[in-house]
C-alpha cells in the first residue's frame, strides 16, 4: 500500500486530527483550520477573518466597550459554528492585547464562555512573543535575528540565536493605538509623522538587545503581523512581483523608504487607489509602516524578510508537535519538501532514487561545476519533487510541478529557491532552460547553475525511467571531450539505458562534452 | 469514507486496472498507459513514442525490410519492458497499415511473437476507422460529422450520424507515402504539389458520402492523428493561443490556407524554423497539410476540430467500458467533469450542493439573465468544479481551480467553454471578472455570461460555506430595485447566511439590485 493512501487513510480513521485555532485581536479576529498527522504533516484546509476591531474605545479607560464585546461574541460564535460544520473537534482559541490590557478582562472572559462556550486563553506578551516565534522558526530557515510581530495593539519583539529566543519583549505600540493616538487622519502632518517617530524610538531605545551583536552572525530580521503583510503585498503590487507570495517576500529599506514616502502624501482616497491596498487596513498602514521603519533604523538591518506564519501557527505547532522533544521542526527545510511531496502523493522509491543518482552525478562531476553544499541540497529537493505535477496530468506534468512549487506550502526556501526549484522541476524531462519569469527572481549565474542542475536531474529521471530503481549506481570518467557514465544495473533495464541515451543532449551541452553511457 | 478514498483503495486492490496499448504505425510506435476502474474513471499515466520508420523502403515490394523489422522489434521490447517495470499486467499491441499491406505480414507477425512475446493485432481499415471514431466520440461532443485520421500510411474517414458509424473507408494517402510518392523535397515545385492534390481529390471524390447531406445536421469535421495536431501546434504558435491544448483546437479553412501559404516556400531548415515545428515530421507536414486541405475542400466543412484521441484510446475505450451496452459513454460531457472531479477528492456532497442552490438561482432569475440550457449546464459544471484547487492549496484555491480546469482532461469541452468554466472557478469567491488571457477565447458578451453565472455560484459557495447542506432551498422575489432571496434552512445556518450576507456585491452588480437574504 502507497504512503499517499497510509495517509489518506489515516485521516479517514482520526489519525489525521484537525484543529482549529481562534485569534482575537484588537483589530481582527481569524480563525484557522488545519489538518495533519502529528509531526508528520499538515495542510491549511480553512482560514476566515472578521475585523471586529475590540479595541474601539478601549483607550479611554482601558475597559472593553459593549458594542465592540458583541462583535466579538457574535464573531466567535460564528467561528465555532463553522468549525463544527467542519468537524473541527478541537478548537484554540486566545486573545492578545486589547483584552490583556483591558480591565473587564475576567468579564469579558466569563461573558465569552457562557455565550460561545469557548475558553478564551488571554496570552501574556512572552507568550505571544514565543509562539510567533515558533510559527516563524518552523516555516523559515532563519537561525539567528530578530522576529517582530506587528498588530493592532502591541508589537512583539523576539531576538533568537541558534533558534532559540534569547530576549522578547512586548510593547503596546500596536498600528491601532499608533493610528488613534498620532495619525487620526491621512495625510498626517509632518509634526505627527516625527511625534509618532519619537515615541516609537524612544521605547525601542530601551532595548539594549536590539542591534545585533556585532561579532555574532545578525541573521535576518523577520516580519510578522497584518501590517508586514500589507507592505509587502504594496510593494509586490509596485513592481510586477512574479509570484503571488508573500511568506519569504524580502522587503528592502529602500523600497520601504520609497513606500512610505508615497504614502504620507496620499489621503484615504489616494491611498485606497494604491494597488494591493486592503480597504480594512488603509487608516493604519502608514502609521504600522512608519513603526516598522523606525526598527529597522535602531536594529540596523536592510531588509525584512516577511512571515506569511506567526501567532496562529506557533499556537498550531505546539500541537502538532506535542509529545516531541521541542515544538520546533529539526531541520524545517527537508520538512517542507516532504511535506509538500506526501501532499502530491509523490514521497515514493521512485523519487528518492532519482535523487541518489542525481547526488552521485553532482559530487562526480564537482570538478565540472564546482558547486558546493547549496546547490547539492536544491538539487537532491529537485529530484524529490520533480514529479508532483502528475497528480494533475501526465501530459506537461512537468510544467504542473512548476506550479506546484511555485504555489504549495514550501515554506521554508527562499523566493529565489523556489524559482531554481520550479525551473529544474519544468525542465527535468526536456527543452532548453529558459527562465522567463523567474529572472527577476534570480541571480547572476543561476541560469546556467539551473541548466546544470536540470541537466544532472533530466539524466537521473530516464535513468529511472522504469520506477523500478533498476540502475543502482553510477561511475563518471571525465574525459577532455567526453564524459563516461557507467551504470551498474539490476534485472532488466533496457528502458532505462535506452531513454537515458536519447536524453543526454543538455548535459553535453552544459559541459560541452560527449556522454558515453556504458552498462557497468 | 470518502469516494476519491474509496477510489484509491479500489486501485490499491486492484479494482482499479492498468493496461497499456501499443500502436505500431508506418511511421511512428506509441504506448499509451492507462490507470481506470471500469466503467467509471480512467487517467493516462505514461506515454512513449518512438519514430521507427516500418514502412521504409515498403513501396518498392509490398515487403516490410529488414532493418525497419529489426527497429519495430526492439521499440516494442522497450515499450514491453516499460510495462512490466510499471506493473501493467494488460497490454493490447496493434499494427495499422504498414503490416497490414506487408506481404510478409505473417512472418513479420511470428518474429515479433518470438522476439517479444506480444500477440501483435493487424486492423483492417474499418477497424481502424472505428477504433479511431470510438477515441473521438468518447472524448468530444460531437454528435454527427466527418471525421479523419490521417497516419503515415493511411488515412481513415468516417461519417458519423446519431453517434454512430454510417461511412468509412480507409485509404492509402497517408503522409509517408504521399511523400515518398510525390515530394521527395522541400519546398515542393507547383507541379508536384499540383499531381499530390489530384491524386488525393481523384480518390476522394469515389466517396459520395464526403460531403454532408444538405438535410442533415452537418456537425464537425474532427481530425485525428499526428499531422493534424502537428498543424494545430503550428498554428497555435503563430498567435500565441493562450492555452496549451491541442485536444478541441478549431483550425480554420482559412489559417490551414495561410499555414500552406507559408510552408510552400519553405525548404527544410526554414519549415525546421517554424514556432512548434517537430523535427520527426518535417518532410511530411506540407503533404500532410495538403490531404487535409482536399478533404476540406471536397467535404465542405469550413474548419476541422482537433482530436488529441484517437485510434489508442479508441483501444483503450474498448476496455475501459467492456461490459457495458455499448463501449461510447453516453454523456461525454457530464463523464468529463465526473471524471475530473474525482481525480481531485472533490466529487462530493459540498459540490453538488453547490450546483443544486446555483441552478436555483438561475432557474428563478431567468428574466434578469435570460439565459437558456447551454448556459445552465455550464453553471452546473462549474459548481462540480469549483474547488478543485483545493488539492493544491487553501491560499488561493480559486486560483487553482482555474489552472485545473485548463490543464485537466476535460475533454468534451471546446476552448471557449474551458475559458469560461475556468473564469467562473477563479471567481466563485471574490473580486470582479476579469478575463484576461482568455478573452481570445471568448466571444462578445461571454464577460457579461461568466459574470452573471460566478456571481450565482458565488452566493451559493457562501450559502454552502459549512458544507453541511444547512441551507436547503432557495425562493428569490424579484423586486424593481431588490432581490429577496429566502433560504429554508436546517439546524445552524449561521456561518452561511453570515458568508452569504457580506458576499452578495457582484450578484447585486450584475442585476443592478440589492440582495436581501432572509431566512424563510
Amino acid at each position: 500500500m502507497n504512503k499517499a493512501l497510509e495517509h489518506q487513510i489515516a485521516l479517514e480513521q482520526g489519525e489525521i486530527r484537525h484543529v482549529g485555532v481562534m485569534d482575537l485581536g484588537s483589530n481582527t479576529a481569524r480563525l484557522v483550520v488545519y489538518a495533519f498527522e502529528p509531526h508528520t504533516t499538515y495542510k491549511l484546509t480553512d482560514q476566515v477573518r472578521q475585523r471586529v476591531r475590540l479595541a474601539e474605545g478601549l483607550g479611554e479607560n482601558q475597559r472593553l466597550q459593549p458594542a465592540p464585546i458583541e462583535r466579538a461574541v457574535e464573531t466567535l460564535n460564528l467561528f465555532r459554528s463553522l468549525c463544527q460544520a467542519s468537524r473541527v473537534p478541537h478548537i484554540i482559541a486566545v486573545a492578545t492585547s486589547a483584552v490583556r490590557d483591558a480591565q473587564n478582562q475576567g468579564e469579558f472572559l466569563r461573558q465569552v464562555k457562557r455565550r460561545t462556550r469557548l475558553d478564551l486563553r488571554v496570552l501574556s506578551g512572552t507568550e505571544e512573543a514565543y509562539y510567533g516565534f515558533l510559527g516563524v522558526t518552523n516555516t523559515l530557515d532563519v537561525r539567528n535575528g530578530l522576529m517582530f510581530d506587528l498588530g493592532g495593539g502591541s508589537i512583539q519583539i523576539t531576538r533568537v540565536a541558534g533558534r532559540k529566543v534569547t530576549h522578547s519583549v512586548s510593547l503596546p505600540l500596536g498600528v491601532v493605538r499608533m493610528t488613534e493616538q498620532f495619525m487620526p487622519a491621512n495625510p498626517p502632518t509632518r509634526k505627527q509623522v516625527a511625534a509618532l517617530r519619537d515615541d516609537v524610538s524612544g521605547q525601542f531605545g530601551q532595548l539594549d538587545w536590539l542591534p545585533a551583536d556585532r561579532d555574532a552572525d545578525a541573521g535576518a530580521l523577520v516580519g510578522m503581523g497584518g501590517t508586514a503583510r500589507a507592505l509587502a503585498k504594496l510593494d509586490q503590487e509596485s513592481r510586477r512581483y512574479p509570484l503571488e507570495r508573500i511568506h519569504g517576500y524580502v522587503l528592502t529599506l529602500e523600497r520601504l523608504d520609497a513606500l512610505i514616502d508615497r504614502m504620507s502624501g496620499l489621503d484615504t482616497r489616494g491611498l485606497l487607489a494604491m494597488p494591493g491596498m486592503n480597504a480594512d487596513r488603509v487608516d493604519v498602514i502608514l502609521p504600522g509602516a512608519l513603526v516598522v521603519r523606525e526598527l529597522m533604523r535602531l536594529s540596523g538591518y536592510n531588509c525584512i524578510t516577511v512571515s506569511g506564519a506567526g501567532l496562529r501557527e506557533g499556537v498550531f505547532f505546539t500541537e502538532f508537535l506535542k509529545g516531541a522533544r521541542s515544538p520546533v521542526i529539526p531541520d524545517v527545510r527537508s520538512f517542507s519538501i516532504e511535506n509538500t511531496s506526501r501532499q502530491y502523493g509523490a514521497w515514493n522509491d521512485h523519487a528518492r532514487h532519482v535523487r541518489k543518482l542525481a547526488l552521485e552525478l553532482f559530487d562526480q562531476l564537482r570538478e565540472l561545476h564546482g558547486y558546493g553544499a547549496w546547490e547539492r541540497e536544491i538539487l537532491g529537493a529537485a529530484a524529490l519533487l520533480h514529479d508532483i505535477g502528475y497528480a494533475i496530468s501526465f501530459f506537461d506534468h512537468d510544467e504542473h510541478s512548476q506550479y506546484l512549487i511555485l504555489n504549495s506550502d514550501l515554506s521554508a526556501y527562499t523566493h529565489r529557491e523556489l524559482a531554481m526549484l520550479g525551473l529544474m522541476a519544468r525542465y527535468h524531462r526536456k527543452g532548453e532552460v529558459a527562465c522567463g519569469a523567474m529572472c527577476d527572481l534570480l541571480e547572476k549565474d543561476d541560469e546556467r547553475r539551473v541548466s546544470v542542475m536540470a541537466a544532472m536531474l533530466r539524466l537521473s529521471e530516464y535513468l529511472e525511467r522504469g520506477r523500478r530503481q533498476a540502475v543502482r549506481q553510477l561511475t563518471c570518467n571525465i574525459g577532455a571531450a567526453e564524459i563516461v557514465i557507467a551504470a551498474r544495473t539490476r534485472g532488466d533495464a533496457s528502458i532505462e539505458l535506452w531513454e537515458a541515451g536519447r536524453n543526454t543532449g543538455l548535459l553535453e551541452s552544459v559541459f560541452n562534452r560527449s556522454i558515453r553511457l556504458v552498462k557497468e
